[in-house]
């Protein structure tokens, strides 16, 4: 890969789009749409505020499992870079009502046999300095 | 890309040493060579523990600052995944002496102009459940 291919502009409209795709299902808890944007792996790792899920039957049951209450945040920097037409990573900070301090979500995603899927994600709360 | 390119040997091999050579500099404050297996550019983000860095030059200045004393860590898990022969991620769980909670450690690596470089970065730890 050179530094030419970064940030194509068609591979990052359509990564933006698939980002806004998982922002909207997250924040409404539409758990297939959630589960159809993940790899459906075994290498498929997500860290999440309270929880490591290694796999994409774990995610899975730790979507089905979670109260679809209280998910609504709000972002506040976004950045999502592309490399090439296959390779993204998508990062935001949020705030969230309730919660002081600032969170955090990491995407890979990875354009697989045409499709865009996150591959692994890392969501956290930032400890104060 | 297709699923046959997933953890190609050779590109497993590589981002393996690359990742072996962060630990090993991480841990021993190895600020240089932390600072050459990043990429630089504006593009580049870590989201530490205890602050947000978007761009090259603040992972730089915050490396230069940080204290190198107890740095050390142990890996608990670790998973890594090559997409094709340019893209991987990889991703820990380790302890800390001195702190009860899990850390989890993601990055994403390019392999731009031949060079394997962590593009995207979130450290933190794991909230109690």
């Amino acid at each position: 890969m050179t530094s030419e291919t970064i940030n194509d502009p068609a591979t990052l409209a359509a990564v933006e789009a698939g980002f806004d795709e998982y922002e909207q299902a997250l924040t409404t808890n539409d758990v297939p749409v959630l589960d159809t944007l993940f790899w459906n792996s075994p290498h498929t790792l997500r860290y999440g505020a309270t929880e490591n899920l290694q796999g994409y039957d774990a995610i899975r049951e730790f979507r089905a499992m979670r109260p679809g209450k209280g998910l609504m945040r709000t972002v506040i920097d976004r950045s999502v870079t592309t490399f090439g037409t296959d390779f993204a990573v998508a990062n935001i900070t949020f705030s969230r009502k309730g919660e002081a301090r600032v969170g955090r979500q990491s995407q890979t995603w990875v354009r697989l046999d045409g499709q865009w899927r996150v591959v692994a994600a890392h969501v956290s709360w930032m400890d104060p300095s």
